[in-house]
C-alpha cells in the first residue's frame, strides 16, 4: 500500500473521531456546581449528530497536500467548533425552531443564555488555535490568520442576509444572492477548509482556491436551500421542513420564482413573506411551494448548483492533480462532489 | 525627572490616545459599499464616549511593573475592544435601552444584526492579539492566555446572572451576588488589567492579584449599581437612571433590601420585579427606591464597597511597593482608589 493510500485510510479513521475531538476542545465539567449547566449547554450542539463536512474536508485537504492529517485533527475540530458556535448565534438571528432535529438552543434556554454560551464556545475555539505551534510542515500562524479571514467573511455575508430581512427587501437578484452566499457560506464551507489543509501541510495554498471554493460553496448552499423545501418521508433531511419559508429566507429558489412570477403572483408572494414568522401559516408555505413548482424554481436552483459545481470541480481537479497526495486528492474531490449532490 | 516619573507622564499621554487606538483595531471602511454600514456599526460603541478604565489600568500596571506602556497600548486597546463587543452582546442579553447616552445597538438595528456585529468585533480583538510577538520584557503568549481566562470568567459570571433572571430567582444572598460579580466584573475590570501589565513587562504577576482584584472589582460593580440608582441632575452618570430596576437586576442593594424587608415588603418587591421589563412602571421603580431608602440599602452597599476596596487597596499597596515603577505604582493605586469612589 502506498503512503497516500495509508493516508486515505487514516483520514477516514480520524474523521470518525472528529465528533469526540470537537467535544474535547470544551470542558467536560465545572468545579463550581452552579456552572455545570453552563458546560452542558456549550456541549449541546457539538454533541448532537452532525455531518461534520468541513472538518472532514480539512483532513482530506491536509492529506492531499502531503501533510499529516493527524496533526490537522485539532484544526478540523476547531473549524467544527466554529460551525457550532456560529449556529447557536445564527439560530438566534434567524429565530430558528430546530437544529439537528432538536429545539434550537435559544428556544429552550432563551436568547440571553444562548447568546452568552455561543460567546464562550467561540473563545474555546481560539484557545485551541493558540496552542498550535508553527513547525516544518505546519504553519500555525497561517492557520490562525485563515480563521480570522473566514469568520470575517462569514459575518459579512450574514450581515448582508440579515440586512435584507431587517429592511424587508425581497428584490434580491441572483447575483446579489450569490455574492452574499460567497461570503456567508463558501468561505467557511469550502475555501477555508481547503486552505487550512495547505497550511497544515506547510504549503502555500493555490491562488485559485478562493474562486473554486466560492462556486462550490454556493452550490452547497443552493443544494441546502433546495433540500429544505423537499419533504422527505424517510426524514432524510433533519432540518425543519420548509423552515426557510417560515423564516422568509432569501434563497436562489425564491429569487428565481419572484423574477419569473407574474406581477400579481410576486405581490402575493411578498405579501405572504413580509409578516413576522409567527404570522406565517401552513397555507402561506403551501402557496409559495406551489409557486416554486409552477415556475420551475426548485429545478432551476438545482441545475444552477450542479453547473456551478461541475465547472469548479473540473478546475479543482487540475489543481489537486499537482499535489503530492494522489489518492487523498481523489478522495477530496469525491467528497466535494457528494456535497453538492447530497440528499441529506 | 526620574525614569518612573517620565513613565507616569507617558501613561497619561497614551491613555489620551486609547480612544483612537481602539478604533484603529477595526477597519475604517469596506471596499464593498454594501458593507460600509457593517463597518460603521462595529465602530459605533468604540466611538462613543467611554471611561476606558480598564485600558488605562493596563497602561498603569505596565509602567508599575517596569515595562514600556507604549508597547502595551495595543493590549490596552484590545481589552477595551473586548469591553465594547461584550457590551453589544450584554445589551441584547439585558435588553438595555441605552449605552453611553445613546440607544443600545440592538434597539436601533435589531437583535440579529447587533449580535453579528458583536461577533465580528470579537474576532478583530483576537486578530490584534495574534499580531503580538513574545520578546524579552513582553510575554505575548501569557497575554493571550490571560484574555482566554478573562473572557471565560466573564461569561461564567454572566451565565450565573442570566440564570437568576431566567429562573425568576430573587432570593440571591450577598455571598451568591459577590461570587457572581467576582466572575462577571472583577476578572476583566481589575485582575486581568493588573496581570496584563505584568505580562506586558515580561514579569510573573503576583499570585495575590486575583484575590485583590476580586475585591476591588466587586467594589467597582457595587459602586456602579449604587450610581445607577442615584439620580444626578448634572447628568454626571450617563447610564439610564434606575435601568437596573427596570431590568430587575440582582444587585447587592436589592439583596440587602430583600434580606432586611418585612415579609410583606419582600413579597411586594418581588411582585413588582417579576413581570417582564415593559410591564414595569415608574411607580414600581419609585416604590423599590423607597424600600431601599427605608432599609438603608444604598448606604449599606456603598459602605460594603468601601470596606472591600480599602482592605484590598492596602494589600495591593504592599504588592506594588516591590515593583520597579514607583511613581507609576502610586498612580495605579490612585486610579483604583478613584474607581471605587467615583461619582460618574
Amino acid at each position: 500500500m502506498t503512503a497516500a493510500g495509508r493516508a486515505g485510510t487514516t483520514v477516514d479513521d480520524l474523521a470518525e473521531g472528529l465528533h469526540q475531538a470537537v467535544l474535547d476542545l470544551l470542558p467536560a465539567s465545572h468545579d463550581d456546581p452552579d456552572l455545570g449547566d453552563f458546560v452542558r449547554l456549550m456541549r449541546d450542539y457539538p454533541a448532537r449528530a452532525g455531518k461534520r463536512v468541513r472538518g472532514r474536508l480539512v483532513l482530506r485537504s491536509t492529506a492531499a497536500h502531503g501533510g499529516d492529517p493527524a496533526a490537522a485533527l485539532v484544526v478540523a475540530a476547531a473549524l467544527e467548533l466554529f460551525q457550532n458556535w456560529v449556529l447557536v448565534h445564527d439560530d438566534i438571528e434567524d429565530d430558528s425552531e430546530e437544529r439537528r432535529g432538536l429545539p434550537a438552543l435559544h428556544r429552550s434556554v432563551g436568547i440571553p443564555i444562548a447568546l452568552n454560551v455561543g460567546d464562550a464556545m467561540h473563545v474555546y475555539m481560539w484557545a485551541a488555535l493558540f496552542d498550535l505551534r508553527t513547525q516544518v510542515g505546519f504553519d500555525a500562524d497561517a492557520i490562525r490568520r485563515e480563521f480570522v479571514w473566514m469568520i470575517h467573511r462569514t459575518a459579512e455575508g450574514q450581515h448582508l442576509d440579515l440586512t435584507w430581512v431587517a429592511q424587508g427587501r425581497f428584490d434580491v437578484s441572483e447575483d446579489a444572492y450569490l455574492a452574499m452566499v460567497r461570503r456567508k457560506t463558501a468561505a467557511y464551507t469550502v475555501t477555508s477548509p481547503l486552505r487550512l489543509g495547505a497550511h497544515a501541510s506547510g504549503r502555500a495554498p493555490h491562488p485559485a482556491l478562493p474562486s473554486v471554493g466560492e462556486r462550490l460553496g454556493a452550490a452547497f448552499q443552493i443544494r441546502d436551500d433546495v433540500l429544505n423545501l423537499q419533504r422527505s418521508d424517510g426524514n432524510l433531511y433533519g432540518k425543519e421542513f420548509a423552515g426557510d419559508l417560515y423564516e422568509a429566507k432569501r434563497t436562489l429558489v425564491l429569487a428565481h420564482a419572484l423574477a419569473h412570477a407574474s406581477s400579481a403572483e410576486a405581490d402575493e408572494a411578498i405579501a405572504r413573506l413580509r409578516p413576522p414568522r409567527e404570522q406565517r401559516s401552513e397555507d402561506d408555505v403551501r402557496w409559495l411551494l406551489d409557486l416554486f413548482e409552477r415556475r420551475g424554481s426548485l429545478r432551476y436552483a438545482q441545475e444552477r448548483a450542479e453547473a456551478l459545481a461541475e465547472a469548479a470541480l473540473e478546475e479543482l481537479e487540475a489543481i489537486v492533480s499537482e499535489l503530492p497526495g494522489r489518492d487523498a486528492s481523489r478522495a477530496l474531490l469525491t467528497e466535494l462532489q457528494r456535497l453538492t449532490r447530497r440528499v441529506s
